[in-house]
């Protein structure tokens, strides 16, 4: 070897150099990816916002190897399938923070009605009623039907037979953070909170790791669930590393209620027993003080605002620029299709936007692409997987949604994040990728049937309209 | 005749008889009409808020004939032309009481900015350097199209080159009430407020009586046209008997600025001043009193409600709800869509139901029915023309538009309202027809090239980006 001649040594040099110094050479080279979606307006919600003009966005094996200009993505991949995305936007997939899917089968059977009694005279006895696995099955589907229609790649859920949930949005091939709801009185699958804790303790250990779902702990609200309950709820989310979901300061009725009963405020009072962490997910959040907010903060729970639904049953207005301004994790969600009524994540973003400049009389409170970040990358915050959904960016899992932007309401286009939270809407999304996969083709649904999901849910109609104007 | 045999006497007592007696023969002597829409859910908005199950309506001369049970219309009447509207909503045409048409080609220019400078920074800079013939003929036919789609029939529109905006309304064949925005500075058909009402004297020559424009007087606001001028105004609406639009009490500033200059509130002002009659359609009427309704009640005044502009130009909340308790004649309005940012009279319609439940911590503020009506019997009220739109019954103008209602974000379906309020959206809108005629057939525009409408659009975009970013 020490006598080999200067001509090998070169050679060995040559072949010890990154390609990288052939640039030109490497088109016969390029890497192999599964797709590759070109010639978009990218729109990658990243740290630095960049929106790439003719970009392109790589994927494989679920996830995104490379996102930049078309010709540059060109020159270093080739795809086994491409989309073409010209004139249109590639955003990242939309996430839903909160929502209670299976309730979509009981959208507007009751509305314009006092929380309390929309509760107790409707929803309840329907749900005592009807919720089998079938109806949580069909309204699942109905609801992942709709949610990949609007563009919407991850939900956080919490119901009932939580297991049929999981398996149906595995099967629709979305991403969903999935928790079976723990109460302290009897549901229609578990008959006590013990039962309801151990089948969530079965329902994480068959689901964790799954690529698309993600089991967690879902106690209902302190105002439902005792101390002691919650306490193991959240050693059990503790043990397995689940995030812990929990409904909280919805209406003033449960502050006062918390407060005459603990001593303290909602966030405060879960504060004190321990509850609040990274891996916390709290809903609604909607009567809280500048000194919770802080608690949030130093805790890093994630928050979900669902303006529609807080709206519609007048539960109040969250201090949402407040929490941005605190950099809080908070993302958008549509709440049950009861109490809104429907998933559209496009007309929270856009409500988002325009209550609370209203409501603080500031036209400056949250601007269109705060609004945006909330419905993507600081929505993954609040669902504590930033690390993984929200954004396009290399490493990310391939969550991604292509929306056209020359439709007459969109026209002219100004200003793309404008154009994105104040005139785009559901019917807008064309084709709808998750975990790499296209599960929607230029307004086709590919895994699901369309017409059967209608019509199992619309078989559900007349049975639970008789449940609610019976009396028993 | 007198000797004539009882056979001949009982022949003419036949031939004399109605043919209603004999129902069977009478399918032989139906009566002929232009169209028949048949089959659908007719949400008629009548005074009885009439919903007919598979229902009809008959069109002659442009005009609702009939409305009914499809069989007992079918037995009727026989047309030129059938619909078939089967598991399909048959509603009034929506009303769209306030909107600056041409102003869509300002969609998303300036978003996010206090009314103060988005209006002297961006839009009077962008309409001094813009607004021309051609400017609002094309973005005339963006909003027209951008209508049609969403199932408005009727429009109230205050811009500039009105003349212009009637010709292209008349000839897409939809209805308005058209004035020329008259205001003491210069605009850019105008030079002075005598030369903007000479304007107007000629153009309701031009148009009153025609079957879909019925030409307005339209001083721009109290703040901005002088006493003298308002009262000009007022009697040429007055001699000519046209309607008198007007902005009113839109911000907290104008009522301010009004109080100190005047001694009194912006509607007191109007009443003093002798401009409120039941030919006058305010707009906004956000700051305002109990004794500001009880004024626009005891004059018949017609106010029109912008709920989603209102939220983000963080205007204020309107009384709505105390409004709609005096039984006032208050429709709603997108505004234009440079302050919207679209021309989606559904999302107006959930926005008002929602906006108030909140505001007002009632939940039963604005049920779903009252949301619709104000966008169809009540804005029809509102713009002085329930006699002629509004509902759909006899002897009224035939705008009626077909919505799907078999969507996924609308299934299942308990109650028409909640479904049409709360679930269904523009996209959802099928056919338009107005005046009788069928301007939108499945999703299809018939009186506007919508490709060419959007390449005219697009192509006013460079220029008008460019005229807001230079210094001048």
């Amino acid at each position: 070897m020490l006598t080999c001649s200067r001509s090998v040594l070169i050679l060995i040099l040559v072949l010890l150099t990154p390609l990288s110094l052939f640039a030109p050479a490497q088109q016969g080279t390029r890497e192999r990816v599964d797709l590759l979606v070109r010639g978009g307006i990218v729109i990658t919600m990243d740290q630095n916002a960049r929106v790439i003009e003719d970009g392109a966005v790589a994927v494989r094996g679920g996830r995104i190897v490379a996102v930049g200009q078309s010709a540059s993505v060109d020159a270093t991949y080739v795809a086994d399938a491409e989309i073409d995305a010209r004139g249109k936007a590639v955003i990242p997939g939309l996430i839903n923070g909160h929502t209670h899917v299976p309730m979509t089968l009981f959208r507007g059977l009751a509305d314009d009605l006092d929380l309390n009694e929309w509760l107790t005279k409707y929803i309840f006895p329907a749900e005592a009623k009807n919720v089998t696995e079938d109806f949580v099955r069909v309204g699942t589907r109905l609801a992942l039907a709709e949610m990949i229609r609007g563009g919407t790649t991850t939900f956080c859920d919490m119901y009932y037979f939580e297991n049929a949930v999981a398996e149906e949005t595995a099967k629709a091939g979305v991403r969903g953070v999935l928790g079976e709801t723990v109460i302290d009185f009897p549901v229609p699958d578990n008959k006590t909170y013990a039962e309801g804790l151990a089948y969530t303790e079965r329902f994480i250990k068959r689901w964790q790791g799954h690529r698309l779902v993600t089991p967690a702990v879902a106690p209902h609200a302190p105002y439902t669930v005792s101390e002691e309950h919650l306490r193991a709820a959240h050693a059990l989310a503790n043990r397995t590393n689940a995030p812990l979901i929990i409904h909280v300061a919805e209406t003033r009725k449960e502050v006062e209620d918390i407060t005459k009963a603990k001593g303290v405020r909602p966030i405060e009072y879960l504060a004190r027993i321990g509850f609040l962490n990274q891996r916390t997910i709290a809903a609604h959040v909607v009567h809280i003080t500048d000194e919770e907010i802080a608690i949030l903060k130093r805790y890093g729970v994630g928050v979900v605002h669902n303006p529609q639904s807080n709206m519609k049953l007048a539960s109040g207005v969250a201090p949402v620029p407040q929490m941005l301004a605190a950099d809080l994790a908070i993302g958008l969600g549509t709440d049950g299709a009861a109490s809104n009524n429907d998933l559209n994540l496009w007309e929270e973003i856009d409500t988002v936007a325009k209550l609370h400049k209203v409501f603080s009389g500031n036209p400056r409170a949250i601007p269109a692409r705060a609004a945006f970040e909330m419905a993507t990358a600081r929505g993954a915050r609040a669902l504590h997987m930033e690390g993984e959904i929200g954004s396009l960016e290399t490493g990310k899992r391939a969550d991604l949604v292509i929306v056209d932007m020359d439709r007459l309401h969109q026209t002219p286009r100004y200003d793309i994040y404008s154009q994105l939270v104040y005139a785009t809407k559901a019917a807008d999304v064309r084709t709808v990728i998750i975990e790499g996969r296209v599960v929607m083709r230029d307004g086709r649904l590919l895994t699901l049937n369309e017409e059967e999901v209608r019509q199992q849910a619309q078989s559900f109609r007349e049975r639970i309209a008789r449940s609610v104007s019976q009396k028993d």
